[in-house]
């Protein structure tokens, strides 16, 4: 990257105030900038960097007044924030576009087909009748299995396992060591104590603008023709359990080393914090917000509920509750005082009496 | 898969009523099957569905009775649910047992073996002297680690690492981005508070019959000769941290995200759940049940409890105790309402006196 | 390896008593050692195997007095415990540094430079740009991104994913399947609902002598310039989540599962059992220590604290809460016979006045 300041405010539809010739080469924060760099000022709390930051170009909102002398030149724009998200974004496409073709050794069956502009790293691995679109970039040991299906814009990262007949939307990135349609956990009891091992047959579909973090595991469905189904804008971070069946709603976010256990489906635009269980066969309402390492093991039908602890219920509560369990002892010696005060007032009334 | 509904009967030892000439092409639940598949109706509440189902043949149970016409050709037998599970793993078999023989590149050391009717995936890695039996899987990217022995029918799927020294039974799986044998967490603290390493030097035992998800890590013992074991029958979940010189008892099932710590020793077909933590250096009773999310720091003597809660005890008795926590707020209040008045009434009690 | 009992006991500046020519082929318990074995006796309550061992050598303390015939070679030490761990760590370096060149087909970009006595095993990947220093093993099927540093005598297993820009110390060691660099967890809610990814630019510093277990993830940085940050002698077990911007202090030791929101920073010489979480943003003292599945929701300013439960406090007071939280139905049984004993009296005092 190598802008001057104008051109990356005609990008942003920002003013420029100063040396609008000077040159851009990367981004970084008001505090650590250097010569050559554009950062942002957004949060107030920060400005007083911006009278001393070496950046060559800082961001600022169309409003900002200066109390002091601005060493760099400024860019004023609606949200600075936004803006300079813009430019990461514009920054990172440069960067993680720039690989292309195949490197060699690598694996794809002949009955197989990949789109235009795509990026086949050493050791990767295409089975048969994989269908994959335009500019997917398929990262070198990720394993795709037979009959895979991938759309367009997708970025599979080294090491990512994906079993025979995952369908796997546009725009997606999926995080090394990822395993998508692994076997279901699905055993059924002998006589003999011991368990069968139930075939799972059936598949995962992903689909579109879907993130997912590094060494999370999705099981595939149980029977032909069902899926596990991530929705579309779904953002799994790392080290996520997602159980045989499970369907996670559009938009839902769910942070690192959560599980969500078989058959559950859960709702549209709910957020799950770290290390969250969800036990399985439920159903969550869309817009619910879990608090970290909370354990659901009811459907929860109302939408739009925090909840928290385990089995979890009302955040706020929980929280009331959990204050009063840190002072249980004082009230185990309470309730003993009182039982004792109460047998002498009984006692002295009968002695009245 | 292609069969006709008599054929299908023959090998489920089931009777035919109807048409057992139509062909069968695949498998599905009743309420989704299309024509050439088959299905099953075990669970009563499913029954609408057998009027209206468009499958080309169910299996029922020997004695059921139509209330109205059923559309497709049954199958009577004396239980659906098993027989169409039987039906499953014969189609497993048949798809799953599909790949034989080796793609290239891939690494075997000269002074390895590898049974008959094998599956070696391009990019597989077998090191030296490595045993392994009969009908074995080794998908793409797997490592197989030296001095390593696997016996007959067990798959290793892609990306599974097994460390030198492990040996495997017969007829286990082992999913996508499983560790097994690594370093366990062994670290002797210095008088300059760093901490040295514990080289590890046992090794990991896996029986026979043995399934385990994705992204779980089974370390190896610390000693020589010593064993991390788990025993023949177990069933493990993705993402299980199995700890050094750990074993885990014959037909245990040990559901995700959950660890057993250190040199623990977990009884025969115990159950736990999602996210329970066991700490180390502990003895787990047999069939022992473990609830979501519990946390063991004690030995469990008597075999058949079953626990919850962190530190885990009687899941009834947790159960009851939380009902209450969740009143805890109005407790304190009542207790100090308590308070309140008994001081009136002393101080009344006082004057009267 | 193969010594005789007087080579050993010169290494560890011991003295032999008894036949100092026997060989030594192995290290064993002292319950379980056979002829060419050599064991060691520390904790007196293993003194009674002493008098039964095969060992051919047992090292015991300097000041050892026999209460019975004792059948193998002692070698006397100041530290028998420390004189073991010694001879395990160099048989370790026997075993594990036996590995050396490059084993076919392999993966290093032309401008990548390696150091003198490293192992590159098959189907590894190093990207462009990698700068890696002596005696380093590279096992099969590691991934090391453009840009990446890794110092002397570290050690990376199979499948291990190294992304871009990553820069590994001296004297690590990797275990199989972790994750270092990806995508820290980063997402701008949009007006419909969606979110917009934020491009993760920053990177990873692993310092020196840091052992990290398997299948761990630790995600990059957000900004260019920002790091996440795994200071020297840190020991991060397996399955660990390390998120964007996280420092971790010098010689803190994390147990697996557990898990550390973005952007907090963890003391040093903190110990951190199992399944514990942090949340994000927050400052964790020195010398913290937290109990198993504890969750952290604040800020801990005071040093050398021990912690647990969720959200974690003092871990005494935790134990003693814990405690009558089991009597609980108890209490609220004991409470409501107060009250309704207490109204009864105030209605018998109202009667008496």
């Amino acid at each position: 990257m190598e802008f001057t300041v104008n051109q990356v405010a005609e990008m942003l539809g920002g003013e420029v105030k100063g040396n609008g010739d000077e040159i851009i080469k990367m981004l970084a924060k008001i505090q650590d900038a250097k010569k050559g760099q554009i950062s942002f000022l957004s949060n107030p709390k920060y400005e007083q960097f911006i009278y001393t930051t070496n950046a060559t170009a800082v961001i600022v909102k169309k409003d900002f007044v200066a109390r002091k002398e601005v060493p760099s030149t400024l860019i004023l724009v609606d949200d600075p924030y936004s803006s300079f998200t813009r430019l990461l974004e514009e920054y990172h496409k440069l960067i993680s576009f720039q690989k292309t073709g195949v490197e060699q050794p690598s694996f794809m069956a002949e009955n197989s087909t990949i789109g235009k502009a795509f990026y086949r790293g050493a050791f990767s691995y295409i089975g048969n009748n994989v269908t994959i679109g335009d500019n997917v970039k398929i990262y070198p040991h990720a394993y795709i299995g037979d009959n895979v299906i991938i759309g367009d814009n997708t970025i599979i990262h080294s090491g990512v396992k994906i079993y025979a007949d995952t369908r796997i939307g546009n725009h997606c990135v999926i995080h090394s060591g990822t395993v998508i349609g692994s076997a279901g956990f699905g055993f059924a009891p002998q006589e003999d104590g011991s368990y069968k091992t139930i075939p799972q047959l059936g598949s995962v579909i992903i689909e579109d603008n879907v993130a997912i973090g590094g060494n999370t595991v999705i099981d595939c469905a149980t029977l032909f023709g069902d899926a596990t189904i991530i929705r579309k804008g779904v953002k799994l971070d790392n080290l996520i359990q997602i159980a045989h069946n499970v369907e996670v709603g559009q938009n839902t976010v769910i942070a690192a080393q959560s599980g969500i256990s078989g058959s559950t489906k859960v709702g549209e635009s709910c957020l799950l914090a770290g290390q969250v269980g969800v036990a399985g066969h439920l159903v969550i309402a869309n817009n619910t917000g879990l608090g970290a390492q909370s354990g659901v093991s009811k459907s929860i039908k109302e939408p739009g509920q925090r909840l928290m602890g385990s089995p979890a219920y009302d955040v706020s509560d929980y929280f009331k509750a959990y204050a009063v369990f840190k002072k249980l002892p004082d009230i185990n010696h309470r309730l003993r005082d009182l039982e004792i005060k109460l047998q002498r007032l009984q006692d002295a009334s009968l002695s009245v009496d």
